[in-house]
């Protein structure tokens, strides 16, 4: 399952668009939004508006039998929260990216909407362990909604900015910080000639990883200390 | 204004009566509690369910014209949110602690109830900047209901913990992990021969210091960047 | 194509069957070994030794069409120069696992036969940019022909080492540091109670998905920059 | 006490007047110099040449009652032979500026005379553990006599330096690196629209601070370890 | 004995000429190359191509009684098995023109041919423990083989770019990043006015330095751990 | 020329026998002391009472044409006062070993006398940017005193701290942190199996080597930026 974590149902088609190229075919998808909430979440307020719905899809997915679930905002909303109170596999797009994208250069750089997003993603390369393979953050001045408005205007900036972290910062990969910027990878791998990592899709294979490694394995995060789930006796966790 | 982030009043007067012993004169203190939601916060979907009452209660703050605002819980609750909904200045425990623990030693450790609570910590202290300070976190095996439940052992418990601290992990300062484990710093002062930074008392001490510099200068958290306001014509922030 | 790179085909049959049952159907799996060199990899002059005939085997199976490549031991020996030579997916097991283990707890530990093995895994940690995640190597003093020699030893042995790292270092995850420790990955997760990362499993899975997209998007390691291929034109690279 | 670690008294009075105006009521102020010393501080063996007298003021001062010694210079001059002779707070600058501004914004970039002066404040940022919060130095290339003579100019190169650093280091707080860029803070607020701090401004404040909790709980830095003092009996330390 | 790892004996003789100015009387020194492999070394794929030889000299010259070995490439090939083949003194230049620097100021630039060699060096930075010591790379855009073409050239580059490393990374130490970028230290330290590193010039001083060390005390690399050399009684080294 | 940097001739004589048996026979070794000062430096107001005279010694030691000067502590003492007073090489005890043993091994321990003197030591490591390469502090519990009056019980006590810190800590060099810790290194090596750094003995070494490079090349470190020499005009440098 992956959630679109705002009040509307607009992107949802998009995102599914996305998601049926690339997934296995022996893989069933579900993308799904909240009822309530802002449609978009630049704001940390906005992220925890939408947390407590997000939640409950989450809880009741696992009740469901779904095998993983992927967290469709780039600032990874609510990942504490929801690895606490549920066993199956929560998949991070930033978590995600900033790891895989480790893996494939010497260093990486996120493209950004705007500098307000830059400090929480920051301080979470910091708590994934990666700011030493974060090469630099470009921002393209565009919000949210400017971006959803103009995607071909969008796809022009993040080319401008991926240029830029790879001639300037030394980037050798680069991430696409925001589920807005998704459908553009085959163009601006070509373009750019470099690794270019769509939190979408990057988030939705390592989703199928992960719900692998589940099923055979009971592989999952720890629930041991820091994702310990509240007591059921406690009665607030339903 | 201090808030017990707990939907419970029972910790009210015992913080009141901590925070009256150490308040300047000149300085009103107010000490109060959320409507409903958990009695403790050891639980980071606990941390969830409270930040929502909590944020109105700070925007009400500012309203009414306090000159900052505690939040009173060492995993530092719904600080980045905080911050970007008002602009008075909002202390945090944690954050505090660690800075403030910083000037006094070559290192600190932080005394925790239960090993739960340390990833997140651990990842705050990355956050601030600070894990090199940190000695390290030694944990007590006492969840937050046993602590309230028998202080007698928790003071003892803090002393065992904290010379371990001392003599095997190199800390030079002792933070309180808690602001349940608040109210003993005189003793465990002079017995423990190093410095205690109790939760209470330095976020409390920290925050009069704060909200001079915001009366005289409008000295406060940076509105550019990750503390940005959402926009009010968005309608979510109220 | 998964390779044992040692100079011996007596792993081949053992791999090939913890690949068979985690494989996804529609995957094809080679394993294979190297015709000379050492039968296991303790020494880094060992790694040198079966570098030549790896890198061989790796340019020839880009030739032939794979669509990713494991090499098979820990010390992820090689890696550099086969992502130089080729464009198709190389993954390394440390690399992938450290990866890995850091999505799913706060910190992992790796457990390793001899303190000899320490310090090169220890420096790929901070290549790799995680050593902030790593909580402990813990040491079972076992060499390579000892765990092969005695399974049920290595297993026990895995045990020890992986409970002291869980409650004396903080680990939540624990990363199996030898393609040797592989095949028991079910019974420690049921034993231990935490994720336990297989080098043989994580690496094949991860291939997997690198496979995929690869073949979707062309996406791979970035070969601009230090992956930047040796001119044809010099004749070297054959 | 705020010494201005310098042998002139010209700066007495102009540092005394913003005292004057942010100190508590219920606070005392002492401003003093040396009397005998370089008139300013850029090199580090003017810092020697100083810190003799400076400790002996220190000495008198805890002798008579003072509260807190506030050491007037950015390098922090003398702190750790400071800390090991007396036991009441001793504050510095940078040290406690580093400190407040993190807790204020993302990251603080230092506003500094000359290049001169960056080696050594950097080294301090790694020893108080925060160079990660720690945005940039930038330059006005201006020495301390040149700042001294033409207040106004240094504020317009404060302005200038301090622009850059937030739109190109993202800083989100300005620590002035000099006591001689003190007393401009209000304007420097208002027309930079970050949090600018001021070294003379909140040494002082903290020092109160700290004065408080050294009254209330003996409350200070650690006399085990590194400020272990002297002992009387080797009469060295009079 | 210093050793070209490259498969020409074309540098030899300037290699030489200037080692010959610097040693000491009473030293001998022997430089020489090998029989084959590539005349460069800028991918990683010819330093791999060059270690088996270059290791056999290393055996042999332990075995004849040199008393240290040098490695004439700024990638410092093979570092791992030379030290774990042999007892006696083996000298990098990377790691130790890093940590020389390190003593003369308070950062140092590497400069580099072209971006390619940058994340090796890097990471290189970081296994010898260093990355905050390194302001920055430098990249003067030549090859080994251009560089090589026309020295002058290069020397222009060099002073180029080491202005730059100096006026706008904040280096004090400039550090040349290629045994190729030797034989200009007494102009470039003329010129720029700041210490310059000759790679060759500073490994040859200080393995005379490890000779000595060797020779009384028996000093050199740790033999446990690491650097533990593979049994004899396994074969594979002779 | 070797300085003791106390106010007592009583170690010239032993150390200069250490430094007789070591020096290269083309070189002239002087040896010294001060007038005035305490007779051992554990505290860090003895440090700075001794810098003054020091640093008088230095700058003749300059003016009569050494090649390089070595400060005999272990907290080196005075060193960025020192460099920027002179241009000749100006060695330090724990920067030489810290960077010297980095490249003898994967990490090395530092064998301390007493609790004390770890936090100013830390903090070296971090300036020189060495603490990664930093396994453990040892304490031996003895103070300098205590090790003068009995040389057999210190070095039975280092050689209990140094086998702990191999064992336990995984140190591969152990470094001596003290001067008064010299004179065993050829009985703790043979006993130890790894190598040991012996303060007095590397830094003259490193001396000796500095001094040729400054010759040869004048190479020295860097006088622009940290080490700027305050200027003559002003009267305070004599």
């Amino acid at each position: 399952m992956f959630v679109n974590p705002v009040g509307t149902e607009v992107y949802d088609e998009y995102i599914k668009g996305i998601i049926e190229e690339i997934k296995r075919p022996d893989v069933e998808a579900t993308v799904t939004h909240l009822n309530k909430g802002p449609t978009h979440l630049e704001y940390h307020y906005y992220e925890h508006l939408i947390i407590d719905e997000m939640l409950h899809l989450l809880k009741n997915a696992e009740r469901e039998g779904y095998d993983a679930f992927v967290i469709g905002c780039f600032y990874d909303p609510g990942l504490r929260e929801a690895r606490e109170i549920v066993s199956m596999p929560v998949i991070a797009p930033a978590e995600t990216c900033m790891h895989v994208a480790s893996t494939l250069g010497h260093k990486f750089s996120i493209i950004v909407g705007r500098r307000k997003w830059i400090p929480k993603m920051e301080d979470n390369a910091y708590v994934y362990g990666l700011e030493r393979k974060l090469a630099s953050f470009r921002e393209m001045k565009l919000s949210v909604p400017q971006m959803v408005k103009n995607p071909g205007n969008t796809k022009e900036a993040i080319l401008k900015a991926a240029k830029k972290a790879v001639e300037e910062d030394g980037a050798e990969v680069i991430v696409l910080g925001c589920t807005m910027e998704s459908g553009f990878i085959k163009d601006l791998i070509r373009i750019l000639g470099v690794p270019v990592l769509d939190a979408v899709v990057i988030s939705w294979k390592f989703a199928e990883m992960c719900a692998d490694l589940y099923h055979q394995f009971g592989l999952s995060h720890c629930k041991i200390g820091g994702y310990e789930s509240p007591p059921q006796e406690e009665g607030w966790l339903k």
